[in-house]
């Protein structure tokens, strides 16, 4: 039973954990490292580990035996002289299986990095819905993260934070006093109305800041990409709390 | 016709005005501040400063000819040494007609502050909503600051805020692309929901943080009174650049 549901809209928005020992962080970038790291997983990568600029991703990959694949993005587009950009189609299991990777993205790694001193440590995208809700199901206390995008709040990472609400509490959170925050409420909200109005989730996410970004810069089809409710069957979830290295794991109920 | 519309949810996530000259601003706080700030003008007070601090607002009080009634709260409760609290039940025309009064609250003044610049600045409420719509329904770039609690999202601000979107574009605010923010449609949705539910605004502003710290604090009753939507037939407005000062007007199409 989730006893307590925190919601950041964006990491600035963040104030802390009230407890690391006891919290279960969750980071939500869904346009597009969250998506990338999902699909990455399910397509056999050995681990992901996140930094937050382009220098530290090269000392790793310099410092490593086997060298990781150097991915990642700025506004939007490839790094130059990188292995990977950011678009969810570039992470196939012929490219990525047994490979190590390093990732180095605007907003996810920032978020990632608010949260590390968390007791666990997922990311969620709406690829592993129901298999991250699987392994969250049992926490006591949830923080949710929301990446956003350069500081403002997008709305594609506030909907999945309320799909997660609302399969975590469901219609509980329209009435709940003590259980979620304003913030999840909202969330909840927002996900509550997507959901009624009957729009593929597609065509919603085409309208945030996060999918007009993307179709500027001609990456329209990682849109969709993005959108695919539960077509991988497993959870990212950081190793150890002492790197920001993450490793997917299987949701075996989902097979 | 509306072009622009953005919403901040709390005032820390406000990144500054994009024009200043062009923008008409509505700050936002529902739970009491704007909705006393309604109530006073609908009771016949004469103009309403308003100060971040208390030394500041009996400076104010001092340096005038006729003393005004100073009003405010910390932490929901009155001021000690002050006249009037921060609940609408208190601002009766007995009390208020023809006065000048100074209000320091907790959120509201400071989401006041951060917009001082716009060309135009009312504060919203349940109370006076339609009068407010009719009031900035030709503005060419809305700016809406909801005052949050204590520098977290409230959700009856977002609310209102919604309501507001909601009234200006309408359905529209589902699919347009670039009228408004991530964050007025984040808004918009939470307004849409809670219309959907039918649950009456007074129980739904129960459940919210504001509503939570006044049950606490013992203003339940305040709760309904800041949830009888279009009771207060004027706006508050700004009366002009140099300070903080608030008018009300009748809204002569509302009678």
């Amino acid at each position: 039973m989730v006893r307590s549901i925190s919601v950041a809209l964006t990491p600035d928005s963040f104030s802390g954990l009230i407890d690391a020992d006891e919290t279960c962080s969750v980071v939500i970038d869904v346009l597009r490292a969250t998506s990338v790291m999902a699909t990455a997983g399910h397509a056999g990568i050995m681990s992901i580990v996140t930094c937050e600029d382009i220098d530290a991703a090269q000392a790793i990959a310099r410092a490593a035996t086997i060298r990781p694949l150097l991915c990642g993005e700025r506004h939007c587009k490839p790094i130059p002289g990188f292995d990977l950009g950011n678009s969810p189609a570039e992470y196939t299991s012929q490219v990525v299986a047994s490979r190590e990777m390093v990732l180095t993205t605007t907003n996810g790694t920032r978020a990632i990095m608010a949260v590390m001193s968390s007791r666990r440590l997922l990311v969620a995208s709406f690829l592993n819905l129901s298999s991250t809700i699987a392994a969250i199901s049992t926490e006591r206390q949830l923080q949710i993260v929301c990446a956003g995008t350069n500081g403002e709040v997008s709305f594609e990472d506030v909907l999945l934070a309320g799909a997660l609400v609302d399969r975590l509490v469901g219609a509980d959170a329209a009435d709940s006093e003590s259980r979620i925050d304003d913030s999840a409420r909202i969330a909840w909200s927002v996900w509550s109305q997507a959901v009624a109005s009957d729009q593929p989730l597609g065509q919603t996410l085409r309208l945030s800041l996060g999918g007009r970004n993307l179709i500027a810069a001609g990456y329209d089809a990682d849109i969709e990409r993005c959108a695919r409710i539960d077509t991988v069957p497993g959870i990212v979830e950081r190793i150890d709390r002492s790197e920001t290295r993450f490793a997917y794991r299987a949701d075996l109920s989902a097979e």
